[in-house]
């Protein structure tokens, strides 16, 4: 992918929040998402931009087509409000709807005054806008992609073989429930679910007491592909719309208990949260890096996993956070606590091998599917993405600033993903953040 | 659920093909489905009668509001032409629209002259339409219900410890892959896959050689559930909408390398076949039956499983049969194999069981969703529902009447499921049939 004059770390935009240093939204990133606002409960689509929404919906409808121009076939489907008719058009359509966007909002373009009276009527400011879901999801699959959650979470099983056979020649994968996909602050409700904290006595039900986050991010799909028809890996990376953050949620007692034979169930679909803003993979041009440089001795991929394109830049530089503020924390004004940093590009498997594997039985994805990464968690004790392994099972609780300590999640907790990108000479592209608070079961 | 005129079997149809013995579509069954003819590609809604589709599509459009009367709201949705529209019904609405079409299709009507007139214009023969799959399913999960199959598997792998100590606690399920749902009747491409032949080799990557069907019954969900409000199991009956004939075919080659640890994936989405027509609740009520009795020693239910009336009445006694036919048994012109015969009531957990806990942790179902039962296997071998069992694992081969061999399908075999039900006095409802022919990989 060719960098052009929307990478532009100089351009700065009539918006002006969209030019602080520390924006997670300057004009250089320009994510899709959907909202609403008291003037509509109905969701639109919209661009982040600063502290702004631009609403593309109304502006759609508003818009003269040979205002459009280039852009046209974009804001077509903008005015659906459904972003997965923007995920299923060509990546050129969308490209090309980013490249007017950045064109119009920026202060050097000579029709700077003229878009700015133009836009006005349609933007509104974040604080104000209700942040949805950004799609409707009627999919979602859950990989497994970091070499370092899954050693970690098996050393706790299974110390003598941490890591499974087939670990380092499948990505793994499972199905996840899409129905239960939510926006980022919608509060989580502790599950229930059947528990056998005495492995000697019968299971009991009951709320979940071993509730945890797991940091990952979503990788949206855009074009689809017709059932019986494998996305070859070498044309992969062109089917992935844009990125989000994403918290798989996690009841461990639930899971320890249900996932044999079939894997996890209930203790997942109880509740997946994604960050509102979608940082399309244009955006993300600039951060690109070479896929998880194996050790030695490791297999290489299969060849239906292996292109050297996607080995050399498949991967995505970006570094996520996760902070947590307790009850108790609030009340007494302490600022959140982080728990841990990662980043993207320690995932053993590429998102173009992801979709390649997920489509070599030739299983259809379709536009707006949502992939999860899987726990993304790093080599050291800091990047550990999840309770289980920060606290290695409860076993080394966390000591919080307020002096609570944490083994897994209490009622009141409140956990918030971040993610940016970062390279010198171009400008911070952020994720915007991905939240979520614990309620008891009722 | 109260029996009434509609289950009456001596009520005879001026659909003179309805009233064949044999009929799969009695007057008494009335299965909704999906349909397209030539004069229409989008698919309609219709009801099976005899060997005819009656259009409610189009006699929603044609009947004047008078006429529908108690069936309005169920005609209304039948305008959409989605299917999910009428599984959001309140259950009383469906059986209005149900009585409705009974009596209106019934030659003893008093009007019965007038409605043949009215609706004779609205009427597609079988032969002539194509059955789509019944809905644009959002959300797929399969369950593992047969106490009996999951026995036989477990004994393959696990002679000393066939059942997992879980099974008889948790109605074992997992998410499956909606988009890959499929029309019966659609071609069912090899996969291909990770395979595992020589175990002290690394794997390959090519088409699966251990491919299987695997009898099911798909549990088609009414109206649904708010995320966080859990289904009580003596409220979960009146959300099935009906049943159908479920193929979840299996690569087991792909599915014993890749399943651990987070269950099976592309063993198994590659395509999943269901049956055109939802034989709904209300047509299935004379054919109620107790829960699986469960042997002396086993645990109850836990409380939030259990309820007196499920119990009771929670089950469903259809018979179930697969029927195999090779290339060259079709060449030859011999008839069909049966291969198996089970009985749906066989399962360990009920339909409303399996709703109660799936929603336990507080998971959303959506109008529409569905349901898989797992393979329904009895408890001896003519039950057994997939060659996997059938054969043990491809180490007793099934001699066909043609005399070629089987321990696992080839291509050009066709796989037909059927299902019907039958008791004294009730005339016999059937399921039609659910079909799927393999194909080589490309």
């Amino acid at each position: 992918m060719t960098l052009d004059a929307t990478h532009d770390a100089h351009r700065q935009s009539w918006v002006e929040t969209a030019n602080a240093p520390d924006t997670d939204f300057p004009l250089q990133n320009l994510p899709f998402g959907r909202f609403s606002d008291a003037t509509q409960a109905t969701p639109r689509i919209g661009v982040a931009i600063g502290d702004q929404v631009l609403d593309l919906t109304r502006l759609a409808d508003a818009l003269p087509p040979s205002e459009a121009a280039t852009a046209q076939v974009g804001f077509q489907v903008c005015a659906t409000g459904d972003l997965s008719e923007l995920c299923a058009l060509p990546p050129a359509a969308v490209t090309a709807l980013r490249g007017w966007l950045s064109n119009a909002l920026w202060d050097g373009s000579p029709d700077a005054d003229l878009w700015r009276t133009r836009l006005s009527p349609f933007f509104v400011p974040q604080a104000e806008a209700t942040l949805h879901r950004p799609l409707d999801f009627k999919n979602y699959t859950d990989f497994y992609a970091s070499v370092f959650h899954a050693t970690n979470v098996g050393a706790m099983f299974r110390p003598e073989n941490p890591l499974l056979p087939n670990y380092k020649y499948v990505p793994i994968g499972y199905h996840g429930r899409a129905s239960s996909v939510v926006a980022s602050g919608t509060p989580i409700g502790r599950p229930q679910g059947q528990l056998r904290p005495n492995p000697e006595a019968p299971p009991v039900f009951g709320p979940s007491r071993l509730l945890d986050y797991e940091l990952e991010v979503g990788i949206i799909v855009g074009q689809g592909n017709r059932l019986g028809e494998p996305i070859p890996v070498a044309r992969a990376d062109e089917h992935i719309f844009g990125l989000c953050l994403l918290n798989d949620w996690s009841a461990r007692d639930i899971q320890a208990w249900e996932y044999q034979p079939l894997g996890p169930f209930l203790s997942k679909s109880f509740a997946t949260s994604v960050s509102p803003w979608i940082v399309t993979r244009d955006a993300l041009a600039p951060f690109r890096c070479a896929a998880f440089a194996r050790p030695e001795g490791d297999p290489a991929p299969l060849e239906y996993l292996f292109d050297a394109a996607d080995q050399s830049g498949g991967g995505f530089e970006v570094t996520l956070e996760v902070e947590l503020t307790t009850a108790v924390m609030r009340e007494a004004g302490f600022p959140p606590a982080q728990l841990s940093q990662s980043r993207l590009s320690s995932l053993y498997w590429t998102p173009a091998q992801m979709l390649a594997h997920h489509t070599s039985n030739g299983c259809n994805l379709q536009p707006g599917d949502l992939l999860g990464s899987g726990t993304v968690s790093g080599p050291t004790k800091e990047a550990r993405g999840c309770l289980l392994e920060l606290t290695w099972r409860g076993a080394e609780p966390l000591t919080l600033p307020s002096g609570e300590t944490r083994r897994f999640l209490e009622d009141g907790d409140e956990v918030t993903f971040r993610g940016f990108c970062h390279r010198a000479g171009f400008r911070r592209i952020g994720f915007g953040e991905c939240r979520g608070r614990i309620v008891a079961s009722r």
